[in-house]
């Protein structure tokens, strides 16, 4: 599982940093998942081996327009690619409305059909490969974080009991082991019947933007890595006395550390957070103020930045092609 | 004037080309008006000696979105960086409704006023500056093309008038020269009863999407730059079978030559023109074409281009700094 991504800038852009925007793709196949798609997420994608063809779904945490301002763009675009298969869309219910409203004021003509599932009533979103469910976090508005936990960690198909029940071998197996359920002399077989799965599923946690972290302390149990804004610094908050809804990297860190999360991947970063930024502000503080309070593995990200979770649930950089 | 092209890709943005912004720049002080405002115009903005503070108005052609789906973003990010004094929009009535509907959708609070102006019932917008009228133009919507017209070219009082008029030399002259007018002792002075100008104004058209480019034959009266969409060349139209409701370069070569524009600038290409491209189709099919048509001088736009209009009417290309 590789995670990439396309905007680590709370707000607004800057001149490296693009508002938020975070693509995860399925290690096996090229299918990927965009959490959050802020203006500009599809010019990044442009320079990212990420096709708008094999994006499966779109999960939006918030309605704040630094993480979904993009979405026309992106879907007009996917259209006149040629995109032609349904595209399911996750998002707190307000999106779907404002969406249907800005295709129809710009006359626009996708092509391809939009699924959307409010995410207030979401329970558990599937796909062959992929389980999402989604948490309520903390924030100036309703705001969600989305667990993503592979459905099928290396499946093995149960000969015994295939044979038992008169499947014949061949392509039916095959169906079977890839996941799709099937209709066969009037039964139906259900593929996850037949399979057993031999290593624990890996887990990513992707938190919208949020001032309690411990909201994800349930959906981090038994993940790998979480993602999480650290908008501000502990320090910065003190002085200014508002978070605005968000976490300092003091608290996420915290929490990661308690929650016994291996790997902590720090995003959204206030724009004073620049390179040369004359107001004397340094991502280190983040940096700093994070690594104080958590002993895993920690990750600044930055925009291109790709992460790959092994299937032995190690999280490492991986330098682009 | 300066003439600051943003994005110069028709449809979707491509990695050298953002979709459809362009800039105009008062010369006298920084004062600039946005035309077109596709996804991704803040960004441009960026690299950009352009700030959102001094945009006096933004100009909208038509409501397609790779002209107008970059407004929620950047009237946000003005209103971040602290920008408080109202902004002018004139755009297609349904632009309104939409741009209010969105900044509702997000909670987006922006800290100072919109105005807006439907461009089906502008009239002449004017401001200190400069005065600017729409042409109503051909395309699958409703589509205008805006004409920039100097208001006050090369301004001189009439100090005969003044001094007849018994308003005392000082403060008071200095404000009617630079074009308010005043209340004085109970009487209205008119600052442009007291103006004589010594030149002809500068005027630049800039068409929105169009295939009739005739339909701006009065507008370019007086007019040193034609500003207009060439998406395809002719021999593509040709073989294609359909324009899409835009303009060839042929077809826009041929108008500006007869319409006798000494600058014509070419923008809005399809993104199969692209460097490199492997379907075979350059840039340059355009350029040969439209040269082949037009006489005077040509500009094909790229995003960064800053054209200069001097005073003497020349259009020349500036380096930028």
């Amino acid at each position: 599982m590789d995670l990439v991504f396309l905007g680590t800038s709370s707000g607004t852009p800057t001149r490296a940093r693009n508002v938020t925007g975070l693509a995860l793709q399925e290690d096996a196949g090229k299918a990927w998942y965009l959490i959050d798609c802020g203006e500009g997420t599809q010019h990044r994608l442009l320079r990212m081996p990420l096709s708008l063809h094999d994006l499966r779904a779109i999960f939006i945490t918030h309605v704040h327009g630094d993480h979904c301002y993009g979405l026309p763009g992106l879907l007009a675009s996917a259209g006149m690619m040629g995109r032609r298969h349904p595209l399911e869309i996750i998002a707190p219910a307000g999106i779907a409305d404002w969406l249907q409203a800005t295709l129809r004021m710009s006359h626009a003509w996708l092509g391809y059909e939009l699924a959307f599932h409010a995410v207030e009533s979401l329970g558990e979103w599937r796909s062959l490969n992929m389980r999402v469910a989604a948490t309520a976090l903390s924030h100036r508005v309703p705001c969600y974080g989305y667990s993503f936990t592979e459905a099928r960690p290396d499946p093995r198909l149960n000969i015994e009991r295939l044979e038992r029940d008169g499947v014949p071998r061949g392509p039916l197996w095959g169906q079977l082991a890839r996941g799709f359920d099937l209709e066969h002399e009037g039964r139906t077989l259900r593929s996850e019947d037949y399979l057993s799965f031999t290593r624990a599923p890996r887990r990513v946690v992707i938190g919208g933007d949020n001032d309690r972290p411990p909201l994800l302390a349930e959906a981090c149990r038994g993940a790998q890595v979480l993602v999480h804004e650290a908008t501000y610094s502990q320090t910065l908050v003190e002085t200014s006395g508002n978070t605005f809804g968000h976490s300092s990297a003091a608290q996420v860190a915290a929490f990661a550390q308690q929650a016994e999360v291996p790997n902590l991947v720090l995003t959204h970063f206030s724009a004073r957070y620049q390179p040369g930024s004359q107001r004397g502000h340094s991502i280190e503080e983040i940096r700093q103020e994070a690594a104080t309070a958590y002993h895993g593995q920690l990750f600044l990200a930055r925009d291109f930045l790709r992460l790959r979770l092994g299937k032995d649930g190690v999280l490492h950089e991986v330098e682009p092609t």
